[in-house]
Protein backbone atom coordinates (compact mmCIF):
# COMPACT_ATOMS: atom_id res chain seq x y z
CA UNK A 1 0.00 0.00 0.00
CA UNK A 2 0.72 3.37 -0.83
CA UNK A 3 3.37 5.81 1.83
CA UNK A 4 1.53 8.49 3.19
CA UNK A 5 3.03 12.10 3.97
CA UNK A 6 2.15 14.17 6.91
CA UNK A 7 3.55 17.88 7.92
CA UNK A 8 3.11 18.99 10.94
CA UNK A 9 0.62 21.75 11.93
CA UNK A 10 2.22 22.96 14.67
CA UNK A 11 4.68 22.49 17.39
CA UNK A 12 3.69 21.47 21.30
CA UNK A 13 5.59 23.30 24.15
CA UNK A 14 6.31 21.58 27.37
CA UNK A 15 8.47 21.76 30.41
CA UNK A 16 9.16 18.15 29.47
CA UNK A 17 13.07 18.40 27.25
CA UNK A 18 14.34 15.16 28.23
CA UNK A 19 11.91 11.59 27.72
CA UNK A 20 13.53 10.89 30.92
CA UNK A 21 11.26 11.63 33.76
CA UNK A 22 8.24 12.55 31.68
CA UNK A 23 4.69 11.03 32.69
CA UNK A 24 3.86 8.49 30.95
CA UNK A 25 -0.14 8.82 30.25
CA UNK A 26 -1.69 12.41 30.11
CA UNK A 27 -4.18 11.01 32.89
CA UNK A 28 -0.60 11.08 34.89
CA UNK A 29 0.42 14.35 33.64
CA UNK A 30 -2.65 15.74 35.46
CA UNK A 31 -1.77 19.90 36.39
CA UNK A 32 1.59 19.99 34.05
CA UNK A 33 0.86 22.83 31.39
CA UNK A 34 2.00 23.47 28.05
CA UNK A 35 0.89 25.01 25.26
CA UNK A 36 0.04 24.35 21.27
CA UNK A 37 1.58 26.79 19.03
CA UNK A 38 -0.51 26.04 15.53
CA UNK A 39 1.37 27.20 12.34
CA UNK A 40 -0.61 30.53 11.65
CA UNK A 41 -1.97 29.40 8.45
CA UNK A 42 -3.77 26.75 9.86
CA UNK A 43 -5.31 29.51 12.96
CA UNK A 44 -8.82 29.86 11.32
CA UNK A 45 -9.63 26.01 11.59
CA UNK A 46 -9.45 26.34 15.44
CA UNK A 47 -12.27 28.65 15.51
CA UNK A 48 -15.22 27.19 17.83
CA UNK A 49 -12.66 25.23 19.50
CA UNK A 50 -12.81 27.40 23.20
CA UNK A 51 -16.29 25.66 23.79
CA UNK A 52 -14.62 22.08 23.85
CA UNK A 53 -12.68 21.19 27.64
CA UNK A 54 -10.61 18.31 26.25
CA UNK A 55 -8.94 17.69 23.00
CA UNK A 56 -7.46 14.97 21.57
CA UNK A 57 -3.94 15.83 20.21
CA UNK A 58 -2.14 13.14 17.58
CA UNK A 59 1.68 14.15 17.14
CA UNK A 60 4.61 12.77 15.75
CA UNK A 61 6.52 10.70 18.66
CA UNK A 62 9.85 12.68 16.93
CA UNK A 63 12.62 11.35 19.18
CA UNK A 64 11.91 7.45 19.31
CA UNK A 65 14.17 4.85 18.56
CA UNK A 66 12.96 2.03 15.80
CA UNK A 67 10.29 -0.47 17.00
CA UNK A 68 10.43 -3.95 18.29
CA UNK A 69 7.24 -5.87 18.02
CA UNK A 70 7.43 -6.90 21.58
CA UNK A 71 8.43 -4.61 24.40
CA UNK A 72 9.10 -4.48 27.91
CA UNK A 73 6.44 -1.44 28.64
CA UNK A 74 6.82 0.72 30.86
CA UNK A 75 4.49 -0.66 33.27
CA UNK A 76 5.42 -4.72 33.20
CA UNK A 77 8.50 -7.00 33.62
CA UNK A 78 6.81 -9.31 31.10
CA UNK A 79 7.72 -8.84 27.32
CA UNK A 80 4.29 -7.91 25.82
CA UNK A 81 3.17 -7.59 21.85
CA UNK A 82 3.65 -4.19 20.97
CA UNK A 83 0.25 -3.40 19.78
CA UNK A 84 -1.12 -4.35 23.67
CA UNK A 85 0.43 -1.32 24.67
CA UNK A 86 0.99 1.93 24.72
CA UNK A 87 5.21 2.30 23.66
CA UNK A 88 6.56 5.08 21.96
CA UNK A 89 8.65 2.98 19.45
CA UNK A 90 5.73 1.81 16.72
CA UNK A 91 5.75 0.98 13.03
CA UNK A 92 4.01 4.71 12.61
CA UNK A 93 4.94 6.65 15.60
CA UNK A 94 1.57 8.74 15.99
CA UNK A 95 1.00 9.59 19.83
CA UNK A 96 -2.38 10.06 20.99
CA UNK A 97 -3.16 12.65 24.36
CA UNK A 98 -6.70 13.85 25.55
CA UNK A 99 -5.56 16.86 27.43
CA UNK A 100 -7.66 19.83 29.05
CA UNK A 101 -8.16 23.12 27.07
CA UNK A 102 -7.43 26.19 29.34
CA UNK A 103 -7.27 28.70 26.84
CA UNK A 104 -6.86 30.03 22.91
CA UNK A 105 -5.59 33.18 22.38
CA UNK A 106 -5.52 33.12 18.35
CA UNK A 107 -2.95 29.97 17.22
CA UNK A 108 -1.66 29.24 20.81
CA UNK A 109 -3.46 27.09 22.81
CA UNK A 110 -2.81 26.86 26.83
CA UNK A 111 -3.17 23.32 27.66
CA UNK A 112 -3.02 21.34 31.07
CA UNK A 113 -2.47 17.28 31.71
CA UNK A 114 0.20 16.76 29.42
CA UNK A 115 2.60 13.73 28.67
CA UNK A 116 4.21 15.52 25.47
CA UNK A 117 7.53 16.57 24.96
CA UNK A 118 8.85 19.42 23.98
CA UNK A 119 9.11 20.78 20.23
CA UNK A 120 6.75 17.77 19.64
CA UNK A 121 5.36 17.80 15.95
CA UNK A 122 1.45 18.53 16.17
CA UNK A 123 -0.67 16.64 13.59
CA UNK A 124 -3.90 16.97 14.34
CA UNK A 125 -6.26 18.21 17.11
CA UNK A 126 -9.92 16.75 17.56
CA UNK A 127 -12.46 17.96 19.55
CA UNK A 128 -13.19 15.18 22.75
CA UNK A 129 -16.79 14.25 23.08
CA UNK A 130 -17.56 11.96 25.53
CA UNK A 131 -20.55 10.74 23.40
CA UNK A 132 -17.78 9.66 20.74
CA UNK A 133 -15.18 8.48 22.96
CA UNK A 134 -16.30 7.15 26.03
CA UNK A 135 -16.53 3.21 26.57
CA UNK A 136 -17.00 2.12 30.34
CA UNK A 137 -16.34 -1.85 31.70
CA UNK A 138 -13.65 -2.46 29.56
CA UNK A 139 -11.21 -5.34 29.72
CA UNK A 140 -7.69 -3.85 30.60
CA UNK A 141 -5.93 -6.97 29.48
CA UNK A 142 -2.31 -7.18 31.26
CA UNK A 143 -2.76 -3.63 32.13
CA UNK A 144 -5.71 -4.04 34.18
CA UNK A 145 -3.33 -5.27 37.49
CA UNK A 146 -0.85 -2.45 36.49
CA UNK A 147 -2.75 0.34 36.02
CA UNK A 148 -2.32 1.75 39.76
CA UNK A 149 1.31 2.37 39.18
CA UNK A 150 0.29 5.22 36.36
CA UNK A 151 0.75 7.93 38.36
CA UNK A 152 4.13 6.88 40.08
CA UNK A 153 5.87 5.73 36.97
CA UNK A 154 8.00 8.03 34.68
CA UNK A 155 9.74 7.82 31.29
CA UNK A 156 12.95 6.03 31.64
CA UNK A 157 14.09 6.41 28.50
CA UNK A 158 13.78 3.15 27.06
CA UNK A 159 12.54 4.18 24.00
CA UNK A 160 14.15 6.90 22.69
CA UNK A 161 16.62 7.56 20.18
CA UNK A 162 19.50 9.03 21.55
CA UNK A 163 21.59 8.98 18.03
CA UNK A 164 18.72 10.79 16.54
CA UNK A 165 18.76 13.29 19.55
CA UNK A 166 22.49 14.10 18.89
CA UNK A 167 21.87 14.21 15.05
CA UNK A 168 19.70 17.22 15.38
CA UNK A 169 21.56 19.18 17.37
CA UNK A 170 20.36 19.68 20.67
CA UNK A 171 21.53 20.50 23.26
CA UNK A 172 20.26 18.77 25.73
CA UNK A 173 22.06 15.04 26.13
CA UNK A 174 19.47 11.95 26.73
CA UNK A 175 21.18 11.63 29.80
CA UNK A 176 21.91 15.08 31.02
CA UNK B 1 9.02 21.46 10.06
CA UNK B 2 10.05 17.93 8.31
CA UNK B 3 7.38 15.77 6.67
CA UNK B 4 6.74 12.32 7.96
CA UNK B 5 6.33 8.98 6.01
CA UNK B 6 3.67 6.37 7.43
CA UNK B 7 3.51 2.99 5.85
CA UNK B 8 0.45 1.04 6.53
CA UNK B 9 0.65 -2.01 8.93
CA UNK B 10 -2.83 -3.18 7.54
CA UNK B 11 -6.11 -3.07 5.75
CA UNK B 12 -9.54 -2.75 7.51
CA UNK B 13 -12.09 -4.95 5.72
CA UNK B 14 -15.92 -3.67 6.47
CA UNK B 15 -19.72 -3.31 4.96
CA UNK B 16 -18.79 0.22 4.28
CA UNK B 17 -17.72 0.57 0.20
CA UNK B 18 -19.06 4.20 0.02
CA UNK B 19 -19.15 6.75 2.27
CA UNK B 20 -22.74 7.67 1.76
CA UNK B 21 -24.57 5.77 4.70
CA UNK B 22 -21.40 5.10 6.62
CA UNK B 23 -21.87 5.89 10.68
CA UNK B 24 -20.35 9.45 11.47
CA UNK B 25 -18.92 8.20 14.48
CA UNK B 26 -18.18 4.32 15.91
CA UNK B 27 -20.55 4.92 19.02
CA UNK B 28 -23.11 5.40 15.91
CA UNK B 29 -21.85 2.27 14.27
CA UNK B 30 -22.87 -0.03 16.84
CA UNK B 31 -23.33 -4.12 15.66
CA UNK B 32 -21.94 -3.43 12.62
CA UNK B 33 -19.07 -5.86 12.42
CA UNK B 34 -15.56 -5.54 10.54
CA UNK B 35 -12.36 -7.31 10.50
CA UNK B 36 -8.81 -5.75 10.29
CA UNK B 37 -6.09 -7.50 8.34
CA UNK B 38 -2.39 -6.72 10.25
CA UNK B 39 -0.07 -7.79 7.21
CA UNK B 40 1.60 -11.27 8.73
CA UNK B 41 5.07 -8.75 8.92
CA UNK B 42 3.55 -6.94 12.11
CA UNK B 43 1.33 -10.20 13.42
CA UNK B 44 3.96 -10.90 16.31
CA UNK B 45 2.90 -7.44 17.48
CA UNK B 46 -0.96 -8.32 18.11
CA UNK B 47 0.23 -10.86 21.22
CA UNK B 48 -1.36 -10.18 24.37
CA UNK B 49 -4.22 -7.93 22.42
CA UNK B 50 -7.29 -10.37 23.31
CA UNK B 51 -6.92 -9.07 26.99
CA UNK B 52 -8.07 -5.90 25.60
CA UNK B 53 -12.37 -5.50 25.03
CA UNK B 54 -11.68 -2.18 23.02
CA UNK B 55 -9.16 -0.85 20.85
CA UNK B 56 -7.66 2.09 19.61
CA UNK B 57 -7.61 2.47 15.86
CA UNK B 58 -5.58 5.01 13.71
CA UNK B 59 -6.26 4.97 10.40
CA UNK B 60 -5.74 6.68 6.87
CA UNK B 61 -8.59 8.55 5.73
CA UNK B 62 -8.05 7.70 2.24
CA UNK B 63 -11.32 8.79 0.19
CA UNK B 64 -11.40 12.56 1.68
CA UNK B 65 -11.30 15.71 -0.35
CA UNK B 66 -9.00 18.43 -0.12
CA UNK B 67 -9.55 19.91 3.46
CA UNK B 68 -10.86 23.83 3.97
CA UNK B 69 -10.60 25.41 7.07
CA UNK B 70 -14.52 25.74 8.13
CA UNK B 71 -16.46 22.98 7.70
CA UNK B 72 -20.40 22.42 7.74
CA UNK B 73 -20.14 19.34 9.85
CA UNK B 74 -22.51 16.76 9.74
CA UNK B 75 -24.49 17.10 12.80
CA UNK B 76 -24.57 21.26 11.99
CA UNK B 77 -25.91 24.08 9.46
CA UNK B 78 -23.27 26.13 11.26
CA UNK B 79 -19.67 26.64 9.74
CA UNK B 80 -17.41 25.80 12.42
CA UNK B 81 -13.47 26.05 12.76
CA UNK B 82 -12.34 22.39 10.76
CA UNK B 83 -10.26 21.31 14.21
CA UNK B 84 -13.64 21.74 16.44
CA UNK B 85 -14.99 18.98 14.59
CA UNK B 86 -14.10 15.45 13.38
CA UNK B 87 -14.61 16.25 9.68
CA UNK B 88 -12.78 13.84 7.94
CA UNK B 89 -11.15 16.50 5.51
CA UNK B 90 -7.63 17.68 7.38
CA UNK B 91 -4.37 19.12 6.74
CA UNK B 92 -3.52 15.29 8.24
CA UNK B 93 -6.18 12.89 7.58
CA UNK B 94 -5.50 10.34 10.49
CA UNK B 95 -9.11 9.10 11.39
CA UNK B 96 -9.31 7.92 15.18
CA UNK B 97 -11.83 5.18 16.60
CA UNK B 98 -12.75 3.36 19.37
CA UNK B 99 -14.10 -0.52 18.73
CA UNK B 100 -14.83 -3.09 20.42
CA UNK B 101 -12.40 -6.73 20.00
CA UNK B 102 -14.51 -9.62 19.64
CA UNK B 103 -12.04 -11.75 18.45
CA UNK B 104 -8.10 -12.37 17.03
CA UNK B 105 -7.30 -15.39 14.73
CA UNK B 106 -3.64 -15.20 13.79
CA UNK B 107 -3.67 -11.54 12.17
CA UNK B 108 -6.93 -11.04 11.49
CA UNK B 109 -8.79 -8.58 14.27
CA UNK B 110 -12.89 -9.27 14.15
CA UNK B 111 -14.14 -5.98 15.44
CA UNK B 112 -17.59 -4.17 16.10
CA UNK B 113 -18.97 -0.92 16.43
CA UNK B 114 -17.57 0.72 13.37
CA UNK B 115 -17.63 3.56 11.26
CA UNK B 116 -14.93 2.74 9.12
CA UNK B 117 -14.78 2.40 5.46
CA UNK B 118 -13.79 -0.69 3.53
CA UNK B 119 -10.22 -1.02 2.64
CA UNK B 120 -9.40 1.94 5.17
CA UNK B 121 -4.98 1.73 5.10
CA UNK B 122 -4.57 1.02 8.82
CA UNK B 123 -1.68 2.78 10.50
CA UNK B 124 -2.03 1.63 14.89
CA UNK B 125 -3.29 0.00 16.84
CA UNK B 126 -3.50 0.69 20.79
CA UNK B 127 -5.08 -0.64 23.70
CA UNK B 128 -8.03 1.53 25.14
CA UNK B 129 -7.96 1.72 28.67
CA UNK B 130 -10.22 3.56 30.39
CA UNK B 131 -7.55 4.51 33.04
CA UNK B 132 -5.95 6.87 30.54
CA UNK B 133 -8.60 7.42 27.55
CA UNK B 134 -11.91 8.50 30.12
CA UNK B 135 -12.66 12.44 30.52
CA UNK B 136 -15.80 12.72 32.04
CA UNK B 137 -18.29 16.40 32.72
CA UNK B 138 -16.50 17.58 29.97
CA UNK B 139 -17.53 20.84 27.93
CA UNK B 140 -19.02 19.66 24.06
CA UNK B 141 -19.21 23.51 22.57
CA UNK B 142 -21.49 23.32 19.46
CA UNK B 143 -21.74 19.76 19.55
CA UNK B 144 -23.61 19.95 23.18
CA UNK B 145 -27.16 20.42 21.56
CA UNK B 146 -26.69 17.97 18.22
CA UNK B 147 -25.47 15.13 20.02
CA UNK B 148 -28.72 13.90 20.46
CA UNK B 149 -28.99 13.06 16.24
CA UNK B 150 -25.19 11.12 16.25
CA UNK B 151 -27.44 8.02 15.56
CA UNK B 152 -29.59 8.92 13.78
CA UNK B 153 -26.93 11.20 11.29
CA UNK B 154 -25.23 9.22 8.38
CA UNK B 155 -22.40 10.24 6.12
CA UNK B 156 -24.04 12.23 2.92
CA UNK B 157 -20.16 12.23 1.31
CA UNK B 158 -20.11 15.94 1.41
CA UNK B 159 -16.32 15.19 2.61
CA UNK B 160 -15.34 12.72 -0.36
CA UNK B 161 -12.98 13.20 -3.08
CA UNK B 162 -15.03 11.57 -5.89
CA UNK B 163 -12.10 12.15 -8.11
CA UNK B 164 -9.56 10.09 -6.71
CA UNK B 165 -12.08 7.30 -5.90
CA UNK B 166 -13.01 7.27 -9.99
CA UNK B 167 -8.96 7.77 -10.38
CA UNK B 168 -8.43 4.51 -8.51
CA UNK B 169 -10.60 2.25 -10.71
CA UNK B 170 -12.90 1.52 -7.83
CA UNK B 171 -16.40 -0.44 -9.82
CA UNK B 172 -18.41 1.18 -7.19
CA UNK B 173 -19.01 4.85 -8.15
CA UNK B 174 -19.71 7.19 -5.17
CA UNK B 175 -23.36 8.73 -5.89
CA UNK B 176 -23.80 4.80 -7.11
Amino acid sequence: MKEIRLRPIGVIHSPFTTPRGTPIQSAAGRDVRATVEVFPEYAEGLQDLEGFSHLILLFHLHRVKPYTLTVFPFMDTVARGLFATRAPSRPNPIGFSVVRLLSRADNILTIQDVDILDQTPLLDIKPYVEDFDVRRNTRKGWLGSKIAGMHGTRDDSRFVQEDRWVQEGKKVREDG
